[in-house]
């Protein structure tokens, strides 16, 4: 068996490749734009290429490919995406070479590296919610990620907190996104200081005493505290991994947020927050396993060093 | 092996008993008065006798037990419950015969019946809610209850759908349960009306076109809707199966409640909404399930016909 995998992080605006070995060692990244402007056949294309590539700078053929791609997915098989327009594509189709392939959706192959690698290692039961541009989660039951019925699972972006608050892009009211994402907290900032500003920015303003920043701020972290107090209790988590842009924030994010969703939950235990381990390399690492589990080896990861894997080889 | 096992469904004002067979004939059915006014240990001497009483009654040794307890609880142990106020007991402390036994959690136990012989029969990813005194759900995940790290999940009744709405009994602000359980559906109406009712008759004041009434059971319904979106989003299920007292209503609850649904999801599909099959006996019939997994018999039920289960046998 070839010593490496090939993965792919497949997002709307660019994707993040990778060779990986059986124990884990990061051969190589790379970085590609996602041409989504061109259409889906482009996309396929240059997911094809980029696999090629990756594949003759290992040296040889992969013992296996792992992807993680946006929308509605099984393992074998990209069915559907609004964000890059593709419909059924088999997982053959964008596999160049002839060696297994699987498939898994973006946030909770993320989810999986950080069940497998990351910061859900110690635990089997928890939610990995990275909060971005937009807001998903990865709902992991028993150490795996959990798409529910047909894959739809893990909307935690668009669950309810305000009834009578804002619209949401989506259309539905009082989306947890449309108060807590990165760019919704840009957003709201910008809107009400008349003056753009991002989610960092926010951050530090907040810090600095902007009774603005401080409101949006506020509003989004009080957002968070409802929708996770009802992810608690209805999936008793060990743990919330916190991820993405916001989290970066750190403590600013965290330390408010553990304080209300403890204050929310009068007969049970908060679970504990943590920060996600892997980063931006999340998806690229769980694609790794993925393609590790094609090819025959659905144990890889679990002896994996984490001191490896943290380090930021994705350009 | 024994042709039945005895099953039962520990509330905390009855225990429901029966005598199952492998093949899924109800033998006989029985009820008892939950002593739990005498303290735990009497529940437990209560239980064993019932149990031995239902043993004779059927003319031997049962080839295992199941009980459906509340609380916290593993399959070999009842762990806690506020309500009945025990703390960690054997399974087998529960059992006066040297056979096989294995606990469960009510509501999930009702949501496993429902699961393998009733009205989530053909699917494996639902929602059991049954909407009583309390409201808790059984979240199924590939045809089996699951109820988080520690077993506390479920609590759907005690997540927060109105931030700024009424303290719940729990303590916590704008719980399902405090809107949508038929006893807040009578109190409130008793409460604005100043005259008592139960759930049963706001529905029927409802009917009439009482204001009062249609007001109260739109809370509930609109409480509801707002939980069932959340839940959806976050775990997309096949179905939601929709039990307990409240639904009993039918229509006048399910019609606008699906509706609402439906309205609240933008970007996915509403979940078709279903009646529980197994009414009052669910419970009962989880717990024979479970005796037969004590008894080495893990695909019981999956013949069982629903016609016979269906009967009121339970008194």
């Amino acid at each position: 068996m070839s010593s490496f995998v090939v993965a792919l992080d497949v997002g709307g605006t660019s994707m993040k490749g990778g060779l990986v070995t059986r124990s884990g060692e990061v051969l190589r990244t790379d970085r590609r734009a996602t041409p989504r402007d061109e259409g889906p056949a482009a996309v396929v294309g240059t997911i094809r290429s980029f696999i090629d590539d990756l594949a003759v700078a290992g040296g040889g053929t992969p013992a296996g490919v792992g992807l993680a791609v946006p929308g509605l997915v099984t393992a074998d098989a990209a069915l559907y995406s609004a964000n890059i327009g593709w419909r059924d594509v088999p997982a053959a189709d964008f596999v160049p070479l002839d060696v297994p392939v699987m498939l898994g959706h973006d946030v909770r192959t993320g989810g999986l590296a950080e069940s497998v690698l990351g910061a859900g290692r110690e635990v089997s039961d928890f939610l990995f919610l990275p909060i971005g541009t937009g807001i998903a989660g990865a709902v992991i039951v028993d150490g795996e990620p959990y798409g529910g019925a047909a894959g739809w699972g893990g909307e935690i972006g668009h669950i309810p907190v305000f009834p009578e608050g804002e619209t949401c892009a989506c259309g539905q009211i009082g989306c947890l996104e449309t108060y807590a994402s990165a760019s919704a907290v840009g957003r709201r900032y910008s809107a009400r200081a008349a003056s753009p500003a991002t989610a960092e920015q926010v951050a530090a303003l907040t810090v600095s005493g902007d009774p603005v920043a401080a409101e949006v701020w506020d509003d989004a972290v009080e957002a968070l505290s409802l929708a996770l107090a009802t992810y608690t209790l209805l999936l008793d988590p060990s743990a919330i991994v916190l991820g993405g842009g916001l989290a970066e924030a750190g403590p600013l994010l965290a330390d408010p947020l553990a304080d209300r969703l403890r204050k929310r939950l009068t007969f049970r235990a908060a679970p504990p927050l943590r920060p996600a381990a892997l980063g931006v390399n999340a998806g690229m690492l769980g694609a790794a396993l993925l393609g590790w589990r094609a090819a025959g080896v659905p144990d890889a990861g679990a002896t994996w060093s984490l001191d490896v894997l943290k380090s930021p080889r994705v350009a």
